[in-house]
């Protein structure tokens, strides 16, 4: 990575941000700036960036220093699958090459509406689905990937771009981009964030993810969201299970040293406990891709139908269900995956989170050219289980490349989950 | 009802207008202006229709006698939360009373594929969910209710402005309005048909309706949508479950007297037994009412935040969750509606479908101008199952109004639940 002054604005948290313009230290304008600056910079190599708001300034600069708004001045990254008013919408696909929708998604409005300011669009996977991949690299090393689908929101967060971005997961695309760029990111509980004017894929797991480089952020952005009130973290020792799930055997080498190493990372705070998943939870990872390829039928038939030339060979894939799903077994995934949903909310009981893997492994790396694929087994289960989910970076003070560890509570507990993040990010982060 | 040519074009269902189209004996411009003059004679009074497409006729114009698609030349109603890039999209709310949506729903550009001419769109309940009320009237009684929220469309079909219209379904928004106006319905199975594009209110029960006058219409929809095969409906004795629901002490003295009915007018190819819900339904009417005021909470935050006067109230009480549910219990919510999906799916193995109640009973008269309450309670249990609901109209020879029947079906069963309801729609419809 580059130089960069530890005190520049762009490096600046979005809390820390707000607390300088409330004070009169840091003008929004001033802030909007330093971001850009920072994409005119680094861009040309990390290539997060599908277009720019060319009002951002003028909106920044109209941003009063008392403004009491939670994100008023604050830049922030869409992913290109989002609906914005001003802004292109490309998904990614020569379909949508030159979309430019008349409205702004909820998730969008209330971001304006928080005082935030729309930096622009960052670059994603095909309909966050497949198809054509994000041209960002990962800005950690520019000869890995930064993961996806959420490419851009992550690198753009991690290469301080923007202090926070939205993404998306129906897979992984929030938490394993995040452990690969080193980001703290949100995967909400499902439900709790409207998608609407987000492209749909499989509508029971679509989520809107949240990127940031601090916890303090991501209660910010909880609050625009109103993510419920929920019992808070624990001040005393906390009792964490430990999870390595099914597909353990997935994980590398370098997964498999940090599980090992845990329980001694977080001795300060927590007691570590084996935790074992719902029974039949190594098939989780199969209906969660039977649901999404059989609700991506539905959400890509339109196009299959009217526009297939230039639709990826990805998506016709899903609308003629050449994996050989069918819509029955679809529903029956629905309640399979519902009873473990079940019986993990009872496993959950007396702990105060789960840790789990948040990737097989470190970022890997451009092979000729080649964008590396990338295994979401790690992610897929949990998005199926609805239940929120935060990826903390781990790195000692020498690492190069960050990894993650997912920690995730009962659906609804994300604030609780923020809570407890809290208290654990500084142990793992040791950057 | 007004006097009616029998044979006159706008009295034509879909399926048989195709026949005549590509005999030759009826052009598509003529179907759509017949309709266009059924609407001009009729709409001052029923007030189905907020906006008419003002190129519906050059495009009907340019449809080719022997076009093959399933639904070339064929008029359709659009309920007025579905986004299309021709017409308006108000939602029925101030706050979009000038919206104009650049893109079709993928709903709207799968009916456009097939050929069928958007006519127009039609009135609903606010947001389908609350509010403000559509203006329609029932075209069979002036002075009682369509229903809702699909009002326009259930009217507009019924009345023969056109064979086909869109609605939508999140409690009984479909199955009600189909009830009061007489038309054959289909609540497809949850998921099937992307509800991209039409206006979120509950994402895991919205569904887009299908309105028509015949069973071979609904299966020129269903090829449209794509929905899936599903086992023939048998030839033989069909053996059906009669459900009265633990609602039925709401049910009005006419569908108490359907009920006790049924036997006897499907003797010719069914026998009736009585059929338990799954244990614990009498509470699936509130685990919706959670789960829909919870989702909609999400739904309409960003409104409630950023446009709040003209936001009505009953969407602040939703967003505030003034019925006093929590987050937390909407997730508990979906865990006990699912362990019912289960034991219904079970319960209906040996019955080739289930018999319900469509509504308490008559549709409502207005009294003093005011828009009668409507009751879903026979409606909602069954889109928490997420099964597929079919409305077929009850109706003797000397009968003035409509009651229903509802058909159920396991999920993705939806075209054998068509192929039943062939069996069954001229034993119970006797006009």
């Amino acid at each position: 990575m580059d130089a960069l002054a530890p005190n520049s604005a762009e490096r600046l948290t979005a809390s820390r941000a707000r607390q300088l313009i409330r004070a009169g230290q840091l003008s929004p304008l001033a802030l909007t700036q330093a971001c850009l600056a920072r994409i005119a910079a680094r861009d040309q190599q990390v290539r997060a960036w599908i277009a720019i708001n060319p009002q951002a300034e003028t909106q920044a600069a109209a941003i009063s220093p008392d403004d009491p708004r939670p994100l008023a001045g604050i830049p922030i990254a869409v992913k290109d699958i989002i609906d914005t008013a001003d802004l292109p919408t490309t998904h990614n696909s020569p379909l949508y090459s030159t979309n430019r929708p008349t409205a702004d998604a909820p998730s969008i409005e209330l971001l304006r509406n928080a005082g935030a300011i729309i930096l622009g669009k960052v670059d994603t996977s095909e309909f966050a689905a497949g198809g054509r991949q994000a041209a960002t690299v990962n800005p950690t090393d520019l000869t890995r990937t930064p993961g996806g689908s959420s490419s851009g929101s992550a690198a753009a967060v991690a290469d301080f771009h923007v202090p926070l971005a939205l993404g998306s997961q129906t897979g992984g695309s929030t938490i394993r981009p995040a452990a690969f760029c080193g980001n703290i990111a949100l995967k909400p509980s499902w439900g709790l964030i409207s998608t609407e004017g987000v492209k749909r894929y499989a509508v029971s797991f679509d989520t809107v993810g949240l990127f940031a480089r601090s916890i303090d952020d991501l209660d910010l952005l909880a609050d625009v969201y109103n993510l419920p009130p929920a019992p808070a973290a624990p001040d005393g020792r906390l009792r964490l299970g430990l999870c390595r799930t099914p597909y353990f055997d997935q994980a590398l080498p370098e997964t498999q040293a940090l599980f090992d190493s845990l329980e001694t990372l977080l001795a300060p705070v927590a007691d570590l406990i084996p935790f074992d998943p719902p029974s039949g939870f190594e098939t989780a990872d199969d209906l969660h891709r039977c649901v999404m390829h059989c609700e991506g039928a539905s959400a890509f038939l339109n196009l299959a139908r009217g526009r297939p030339t230039l639709l990826h060979d990805d998506f016709h894939n899903r609308v003629e269900l050449r994996q050989g799903y069918s819509q029955r077994e679809h529903f029956e995934a629905y309640d399979s995956l519902a009873l473990m949903r079940i019986e993990l909310e009872t496993r959950m009981q007396g702990f105060d989170a789960i840790l789990v893997p948040s990737a097989p492994g470190h970022a890997p790396a451009y092979a000729n050219g080649v964008r590396p694929k990338e295994n979401p087994v790690f992610n897929a289960c949990w998005t199926a289980m609805q239940v929120p989910v935060l990826n903390l970076p781990v790195m000692a003070a020498d690492d190069v490349l960050p990894l993650g560890v997912s920690l995730i509570a009962p659906r609804a507990h994300d604030r609780r989950l923020l809570g407890l993040g809290q208290r654990l990010a500084g142990l793992l982060d040791r950057r």
